[in-house]
Order: structure tokens, then C-alpha cells, then sequence
């Protein structure tokens, strides 16, 4: 490993929360009395696959930045419709993109956190928009020092801007950051820049199926088992 | 008062932390070894006395936005100057700028913000750039849920961007949002927007001699007598 960072940056869908078991919860509590029964484990994917192409027009600059929260409720009225069914009143849809606002953790983040605190400085430089993250932290007790992102940059992440205006703002060069993600394109992008990076896997990011990411496919300044293992081979 | 806020926006220097102490007592460890015993009280007031007048080009659109920090060493420089000292060289002029990211709390303060935290979104809303807030936060233990304040507005407080885009990146209409400080024209301007607005009294933050800011002089939505008393109002 290169020379320790003095901050850490966190992707957090995936990484720091499970949104695929959070969210198939909150659909089958807010729909099945609309819809009755459904395969709602594979709508919470399909909702999620709506993801990475809701934002590209905006990464393209053929769109101007909308916060995820937004993206979310259009992602979720596409799905509706690509499914026959009718889609949501505002109000009811709104409601249920809230979902991503209230994701639970994975079971070694909230302990490896507040462990890390203690020797880094933390924030999420995530896609989701600063409000949501504000909002996921508090229900998730996850402590940041600051909320960084894709809304301060105005595009989404791989593109460069995010990384590079969150260490901008956190007022460090790249090579004092380190990125953490379980997500590979992302570890790739901000390594690109200079960034530090970490990946451990989450292999049930997207439900039992699961066939990406499974494993580092770079070679990045530390691979680990989960977040646990990643402060115990940090903080040694 | 009207409806209950969800959030709290606090100024920092002088609302929140002690700077005339602090920033006398590091002028005078890191100064008097250079230049033997001055009035560093004296020097700490005209340091903070170039504020204002070092934001106004940014703030008129005639200097693009560089963060306090750098404001920090450039109105040192100005003051030893002034004062017919040598200027620093680079190296300590950056350090003692430092010295803003390490200022004290009132001793009323962090108490108070961990009561209000279990009931309202805390954030700082102030001219110090996020870096600075977030060393800031570390330094005097205090919890807040994201940085807001002028950085991410690229002009300065009291310009209107500065507190709407800090509302508009908490997901929140002004009147959701309680602007907390000990200044009455950061205060008017918030209230011109639609803010909501709570002031108490610093009365020693420029040293003994303070005659401005005494009282409040205007219709906030709650007037205390500091931070503690804020609180016990907020939360009855």
C-alpha cells in the first residue's frame, strides 16, 4: 500500500447497504395491495437495472442533473409500464423512491465505521444526491464528516468530476483519498485519477444470481473480505 | 414560532465557536517567537476585520470563488503588513491560517447540539469552506449531517445563493429550515428568503469591547440567550 490516506471515500448502494433486500421489502409492503403478488426481488432489480441508463444523458451533458431521488421515481414508472402495469399516483411514488433513503447495512459496516472514524476522515461520494444520503446516514446511524457526490458535481459517477470535486472540497490531492467500492468500474475510474483504492465483494449485491463483481479485477491498494476486514488491514 | 423546523443551519465563526481566543492564543504562540509581544487581541480583531471587505470582489462577481482558507492567508499577510511587520513565508502563513480550523466551542454548544441532533438535520451554514468545517467539526466535537454553507455556492453569505442552495441540497423549502446565529445580518438575510430564524447574543466574540450584536434587532422566530437556551426552547 502506498502512503496511508487521510480520507476515506465510500460508494454506498451495494457497498455500505444492502438495497436489494431493503428495497423488495418496501415494494412488496407498498404494492402488493395495488397489485397483489408479485416477483418483487426481480422488480427491485429491474428497478435497479434502470439505474446506470437513467443517468447517462446527464453524464453526456444531453440532460441537465436531476438528484437521484428523481431518477428513482421515473426508473420506478418505467418499470410499472414495462410490466402492464398502471403506474403510480405522484404521491404513492414518491413515497416508494423514499425506499432508497431508508436501505439497511450490511452487518460489518456500522462497527468497521465507527472503528475507522477514529483514524480517517469519512464521506460518502456516492450517486445518490446529498438529501438522500443525509437521509440513509441517520437511518442507517452511519457517521460521515461530510456528504460528497455526484450532486456537488453536478454528473454522475465514473464520471471524473465527482472524484475529483469531492477531493477537491475535502481540500486533498487524490493519492489522500481512497476510494472504497465493491464495485470494480468504479475503483477503476477513481484510479484513473490518482485515487486509492479498496474492493471487497458483495456477492449478493443483486440477489442469490449474482454473476459481477464478484472479484477484483484490478489491482487496487487493498482487496478485502468486507468493510471489517478492510479497517482491520488498515488501522494494523 | 411557526411549524416546527426539520433542520438547523448554524453559523460557525462566532455563533458557535470561540475564534477571538483561539485565533489571539495561536497568533501569539507562533507569532512572538518572530516578532516578540505584540497585541495579538489587537491583531486577532484586524485579522477578522479584513473578512467582510475579502469577500466582497467574490461576492460582487469581480474575483471567481477561492475558499476561506486561502482569504485566511491572504488578509494574515494584509494585517502584518499594515502593522509594518515582514510578511510570512508561505510554509507558516498557511499554518497559522490553520489556526481557523481549530477554534474553540462556547462552552454551551456541543451539549446543545447533541440534544437537538436526536431531533432536527444539523448543519453548518457558514462562509468557511467545507475542508475548514469539516477540520472544525472534528476539532470541537461536533455532529452535524452534511457541510452546507458558501463553498457549494461559489459566492458568499449573506448573497441569497448561499442559503438556497443549502436548502435546496437538504431536500427542504426555506421555512423547513431554522438559520441559527449570533449575527443579525446573516439572520435578515435568511429571513428575506422565507428562512426561519433563532439569534442569541455572543457578546464577547470580538473581545471585550463588542458593540455590535448585543440585542436582537429584529422579528426572529425565537430569540435566546444561547445555544442551551435555543434548545430547551426548540424541544419543550
Amino acid at each position: 500500500m502506498r502512503q496511508q490516506p487521510k480520507a476515506l471515500f465510500f460508494d454506498v448502494f451495494g457497498t455500505l447497504v444492502d438495497w436489494h433486500s431493503s428495497i423488495t421489502q418496501q415494494m412488496t409492503n407498498k404494492l402488493t395491495p395495488l397489485y397483489g403478488p408479485l416477483d418483487f426481488a426481480a422488480m427491485a432489480v429491474a428497478w435497479r437495472a434502470r439505474y446506470q441508463p437513467s443517468m447517462e444523458p446527464i453524464r453526456q451533458g444531453k440532460r441537465d442533473f436531476v438528484p437521484l431521488d428523481q431518477l428513482h421515481q421515473e426508473n420506478l414508472q418505467h418499470v410499472l409500464a414495462a410490466h402492464d402495469l398502471p403506474i403510480l399516483e405522484e404521491g404513492l411514488c414518491h413515497e416508494l423512491a423514499m425506499a432508497w433513503r431508508k436501505l439497511d447495512p450490511w452487518p460489518d459496516v456500522v462497527p468497521a465505521l465507527n472503528k475507522l472514524h477514529e483514524a480517517f476522515l469519512l464521506a460518502p461520494v456516492s450517486n445518490g444526491n446529498l438529501a438522500l444520503m443525509v437521509a440513509l446516514a441517520r437511518h442507517a446511524e452511519f457517521r460521515f464528516d461530510a456528504i460528497l457526490g455526484a450532486e456537488l458535481a453536478q454528473t454522475y459517477k465514473p464520471m471524473p468530476e465527482v472524484y475529483l470535486r469531492s477531493a477537491l472540497l475535502m481540500g486533498l490531492p487524490a493519492d489522500a483519498c481512497m476510494m472504497v467500492a465493491a464495485h470494480n468500474d468504479d475503483l477503476q475510474a477513481a484510479s484513473k485519477l490518482g485515487f486509492q483504492t479498496a474492493f471487497f465483494p458483495r456477492p449478493s449485491e443483486f440477489g442469490p444470481d449474482q454473476n459481477t463483481d464478484l472479484l477484483a479485477e484490478a489491482d487496487y491498494d487493498v482487496v478485502a473480505h468486507d468493510l471489517e476486514d478492510l479497517a482491520r488491514q488498515l488501522l494494523r
